[in-house]
């Protein structure tokens, strides 16, 4: 056989794919796609599998063409080719990206009888590598006095988001690559904003425009959506960081355990906010907990998986995994989570799961 | 546009591909292909683009219907299915993987007018997964006199080495996973042993056995070659761990500088015996070198990208990289290596690589 250019799994393994969900969106050409975590190990996302989420459409740009435009309250705005960007000090992260509606059927009524990539999948997490934004705000000689900037897309909806120049000066990065190579087309080819921690939606793909500003822009992507309605009828808006999460991926929904005897659970674990510090898991349903082991490397902002072992005596049990950051917050329960936030939102949804295995061990999304 | 289950490059980065080099190998059957490092920044090769070695093609193994076998001096032989491997706890770790004959072009009399890639793309990193060896051995009894085991592939080849034990017990992985998914059909599926830092032919793919010894089985693969010819005639056998390496990635041929000005000098550094610990680099052809920033996370085993500013005044130069890991080696000049281990030999090329920058900004792999 000859080697291929470019190589694709095992045809063995066609069933491991990301899944997408029209029915979570108003319009036919926007579009969401989970990253199946059930399939998955360590913390890598391959970029073929790293989740979806656009507004309208992908676009199809040529990176000869394209342009990032730097300006507003700045001295020099600047025009930027992409062979310009790569001219530039690179840095590379290894960091997780989360759609702020990931896990929004967990606010339903029921539990949905689905797989966890199905449930969770809107996260996934790569090796990111691009320029400093800080370093092209130096250039253009951005205003101290401005605390915003705009961030605009290329696609056909103009996806807008105003980011705080704190967070611009601190650790964005103007994303080329991906897993090594530049990056994905779903995921913004040839150029995004990328924002260590924060809802996914606030990285902006397909960046063609920085503004510097003195206020928040106000765009209709964080007025008409990405604010979070609560309970008492007013809503948040701004609600960057992604909270502290974590689930159980191996057992899980069709993964049926087989047959009592030692198991190795295994999940993974983030914070938008800094790194995991601990996961504690129970088989009992929540009465009792022990602290699972976190694999290395434990890094800010990224995946963390973490393990333990479990004897299963083949009776029915409820297991869960909690997760604590390094700003001491721990993941909440459902019923914590329900109670401040309501039911109307879809965003932000970070309680603790639980899956109940029978005893023919099959495993079923349950709230308890 | 509907979400692709197993997304893809965008066809702008259609040029990104492995490089196959048929004439390398002595068999059509054989097949190597190079990862394009010269288009790549971060550690983390996509699975799409790891580099390809193999002695006799692909073999198309149903995962249903493989088994690996433990054997020999155990006290019990076990047969695993994959489902059943799949039940033990996994670890995961980012590793670079080499192959021992990795820039063997270089060692040639003149230096080949090639870009990176091509010379010395057989080079990878992933994060693999896996089932730590020793598990198993330990399950199955293994005779503590034992001092060495046969790992043997599935492939037409039955590519088979032999591995000391020490290793086996330590940091080996029956690994199954790569990059979170499921190891690609080029690098073993549905299973090889990983064995971190080693030359890559140990690391056998399609693995299907495993026999403990008390010594070395000397399998074909093993004498007949990934021996290593040296300058006075005699050969080299077991030559494990890779040496200490680095290359600068940008600039090197192909990639041309625009003109004068400031530039990120940036590359890769590795070592099969530990941590990098520092990358030295020269912009004046060897007489003055600068300490370059080593990007984390700075991991065993692992690539580690490192990078420093250079303002190129526009004249010719000569730029290279210099590693040290936490051995205290240090990597060999190419004289240095030539007079130690002669022209006969085809692996273990470490050396230091030289790039020329003409005045009009065009880099030449040179001998300097």
């Amino acid at each position: 056989m000859a080697a291929r250019g470019y190589g694709l799994p095992s045809e063995h393994e066609s069933n491991l794919q990301r899944r997408e969900s029209p029915g979570l969106t108003r319009v036919s050409q926007a579009s969401v796609a989970f990253t199946p975590l059930q399939g998955m190990f360590g913390i890598i996302t391959p970029s073929g599998l790293h989740f979806e989420r656009h507004h309208s459409g992908v676009p199809d740009i040529d990176p000869e063409q394209h342009r990032l435009l730097v300006h507003g309250m700045v001295k020099r705005p600047l025009i930027f080719t992409m062979d310009a960007l790569m001219r530039y000090p690179m840095r590379s992260r290894i960091h997780f990206m989360e759609c702020s509606g990931n896990s929004q059927l967990m606010y339903g009524a029921t539990p949905p009888a689905l797989r966890a990539g199905e449930l969770h999948g809107l996260v996934s997490c790569s090796e990111w590598t691009g320029v400093p934004l800080r370093l092209l705000l130096a250039e253009a000689g951005a205003d101290p006095a401005a605390s915003w900037l705009l961030a605009e897309g290329a696609d056909a909806a103009a996806m807008s988001r105003s980011v705080p120049m704190a967070k611009a000066k601190d650790d964005a990065l103007i994303a080329l690559f991906q897993n090594g190579e530049r990056l994905r087309p779903e995921n913004g080819y040839p150029v995004r904003l990328f924002l260590p921690g924060y809802e996914g939606n606030m990285s902006v793909k397909w960046l063609r425009r920085i503004k510097v500003t003195m206020t928040p822009t106000m765009t209709k992507d964080e007025t008409s959506r990405y604010t979070d309605l609560q309970a008492d009828g007013k809503s948040l808006m701004f609600t960057y960081p992604m909270g502290v999460k974590s689930l159980i991926t191996r057992p899980s929904p069709g993964l049926t355990m087989q047959g009592p005897g030692l198991y190795e659970v295994s999940g993974i674990a983030w914070s938008g906010s800094g790194t995991i510090t601990g996961v504690e898991v129970s088989a009992d349903g929540g009465q009792t907990w022990a602290e699972a082991t976190l694999s290395t490397p434990v890094l800010s902002r990224t995946l963390t998986r973490f393990r333990i072992p479990w004897k299963w005596n083949g009776g029915p049990a409820i297991v869960k995994s909690r997760a604590t950051d390094s700003m001491g917050e721990v993941q909440p329960t459902r019923d914590k989570l329900v109670a401040e936030h309501g039911t109307n939102v879809v965003f932000h949804y970070n309680a603790i799961q639980a899956w109940r295995i029978a005893g023919n061990g099959e495993v079923t999304n349950v709230y308890a």
